[in-house]
């Protein structure tokens, strides 16, 4: 740690200490009550937090694209659904603590048990309502955190610590320091987050790329654990037996937004269904989409070749957001390998109306969410279980795997009861 | 990669290519067939399997310590219990698959589903045991593996690998290649078992210390992740609401085996109990252990001060594991304060005729397993689940903690099925 500058690292050293002090201190309602008192307080400094975005958004305009600018962006009506949101997570249930009891042969009496992790990290993009979100979710599983987000929304996300969680936490009895904050816009705060496994375990890295990647190898040299939430790219199958409207309303569904992990990345028209490729491009042209062909692709409809991998995100990559790549595959089980092989598992779907065939694609893919007859864009934590995300992670490893949610924040922990009776 | 020996690399690739082939066709009746042909073939060929043992333990003499040559050693009767124990695996249920079922209120049907996580990389010290448990534990789960193991004990395991896995795999019609093997004694093989994300995404490393540390981290630089089967030692907390017997029992009990993880390695003792200290250290005496006091145990009886950390493992100590701690604490936050910041976090039991205290203890204690009235050697997946362990982890991490078996080497995914009227 001896290049880091010092004031960086205290300054997060004091906020992790603080986090770890209040970890054994929330309860469930006292965490309900603050999620309801972060609600009205969002509404009440309203004007404040939209200054203080509308501060952030200028200081940003002209040095980001217009993409990043607007999920910079907090006006009214997104900072009213803020509010909405914390409610909500308020009336969740709480964690059920106790997963399983039983009783061994020998009359040892064990509990699974879910424990909190203590206090985790969490690193995001310039997204303020990112900071809500996760903190909301980390306080629902009763962890404490210490947020870090891009620093173009530093002062957005100050205010929304400083002027609101602190406080609504305080309003209920715990202590504010339970969510504490990374505050600098410099990137070694990042560093120093993923370097400090005495007192923070875990850290959630959102975001991709070479500055992510390098954040999760320097978490995993200093003992910090990380879930990543990281590439993602939908995948949509439009295999022999669709019906062609089915496949273009699904296509439409799965571009409703383009920066965002789960929306249409990659699509796959089979050899056999090729008369519907047609149909599947008018959609993209009507979204004004940079469409891109592989070789074979190309063969079949006049398309500007793909000059990238297939798998290739393109909502991560700013500078070609509005671009879907178009591959013609050569049956089922193509489908399925390049979904697998090519692409980072986040989720890919199948349009057939032969149950047979959506069995078998959905029996062998291996990504996070497979899908019959429904948008890549439900591959989203509140969509599938009620609870928003942290986000999804795509690692393949046992665990919290696909969206992240609150109710996967937890240490598994065993109670064993004995009576003196039993021996090994 | 550039600089490992070309040879070793490739044939570790080889292996885990033939896993990754193999790992799509085990079927929960193909692999419990093997396992019981396992048990079959392992009393078949019982002096091919000891004869290779003594190789392994003459060419280890003198080299090796007597604890190390002993777990090394397969003579008929653990030979037998290695017979049994993949009888009693492929006995056990297989995974339940589908975890849940729910329908969304816009119809949506979604399933939370366990997948195989596909070919697991193990790493495992000269103990030929541990290859067969291992394995066993792998296919039961429906993955494939690549086993390595102490260069001293590869004789012994490339037979349990060519002359019984393999041989019963390809009895029950299943591909031999799912469980592959590090063909080498030098360690660039375990370098290279972590190295290769595209074939092995996850490993197991058993052991602790720099050399697994140095393997966890390039499996961090290289994207693969690790499930750490690292350090261990049993806390024991003597209360003063105990009665002496238990307390003495309990002792006793915690010590059948030195060189365990889940052993008596630290026992603390209340100040308003030091009454019951001297029971203990006759167990200790009785079992000619080297017990260490901390300063403050040594102001209570006559004790070789602790030149140790007050949390060091002595089972992982090779030359020391006949050392058990004593220290004397202020009461039960003090004690709980210790277990949870200055122990691995394994496992911690209290002694106590006070529900209350035992209550109390047990809420605040954050290891894997927490205990009242039962020995700190019930830290075991065995002892708690029925199913044997790969190893305890004792990581700050969702996901499989505390003694993790086959139950729990799977990969959640959800299967979404629409019907064309969700929108989001």
């Amino acid at each position: 740690m001896q290049d880091l500058p010092m004031s960086i690292h205290e300054g997060i050293l004091r906020e992790a200490e603080e986090a770890n002090r209040a970890a054994p201190l929330l309860t469930d309602e006292g965490v309900a009550e603050a999620l309801g008192r972060v609600g009205a307080l969002v509404r009440e400094r309203v004007s404040e937090i939209a200054a203080a975005s509308r501060e952030d958004v200028e200081a940003a305009s002209g040095r980001l694209d217009e993409g990043t600018l607007d999920r910079l962006r907090l006006d009214e009506g997104r900072i009213e659904a803020l509010a909405a949101q914390a409610e909500a997570m308020a009336s969740l249930p709480p964690l059920e603590r106790v997963v399983r009891v039983w009783r061994q042969p020998n009359g040892l009496l064990v509990q699974e048990r879910r424990i909190p992790i203590g206090t985790v990290g969490a690193n995001f993009e310039a997204r303020p309502n990112v900071a809500l979100d996760v903190a909301a979710q980390l306080l629902k599983s009763l962890n404490t955190g210490v947020l870090r987000t891009g620093g173009a929304a530093l002062r957005t996300v100050t205010c929304l610590v400083d002027r609101v969680l602190r406080p609504a936490l305080a309003d209920a009895g715990l202590p504010p320091g339970a969510i504490g904050l990374v505050r600098t816009a410099d990137r070694e705060g990042a560093r120093v987050l993923v370097s400090l496994p005495e007192r923070i375990s875990l850290v959630i890295l959102r975001g991709s790329g070479e500055t992510t990647k390098d954040l999760a190898r320097l978490a995993a040299e200093s003992g910090v654990r990380t879930l990543a939430h990281a590439e993602g790219g939908g995948v949509l199958y439009v295999h022999e037996g669709a019906k062609a409207e089915r496949a273009v309303a699904l296509a439409e569904e799965s571009l409703d937004r383009l920066g965002v992990c789960n929306r249409l990345n990659l699509a796959l028209v089979d050899r056999a269904a090729v008369g519907m490729l047609p149909g599947l491009l008018a959609v993209f042209r009507e979204r004004e989409l940079d469409v891109r062909g592989t070789e074979r692709a190309c063969r079949h409809a006049d398309l500007m070749p793909l000059d990238a991998p297939v798998g290739h995100e393109w909502a991560s990559d700013p500078e070609r957001v509005s671009t879907v790549t178009v591959d013609v595959v050569d049956g089922l089980e193509d489908a399925v390998s390049i979904a697998n092989e090519q692409t980072s598992g986040l989720t890919a779907g199948i349009v057939t109306e032969d149950s047979a065939a959506a069995e078998h694609f959905l029996d062998r893919y291996r990504g996070t969410v497979g899908l019959w007859h429904a948008t890549t864009r439900f591959a989203d934590g509140f969509e599938l279980t009620g609870a928003p995300e942290t986000g999804i992670n795509v690692d393949w490893v046992p665990g919290p795997r696909g969206p992240v949610t609150y109710r996967d924040l937890w240490l598994r922990q065993y109670r064993v009861i004995g009576d003196g009776t039993q021996h090994r």
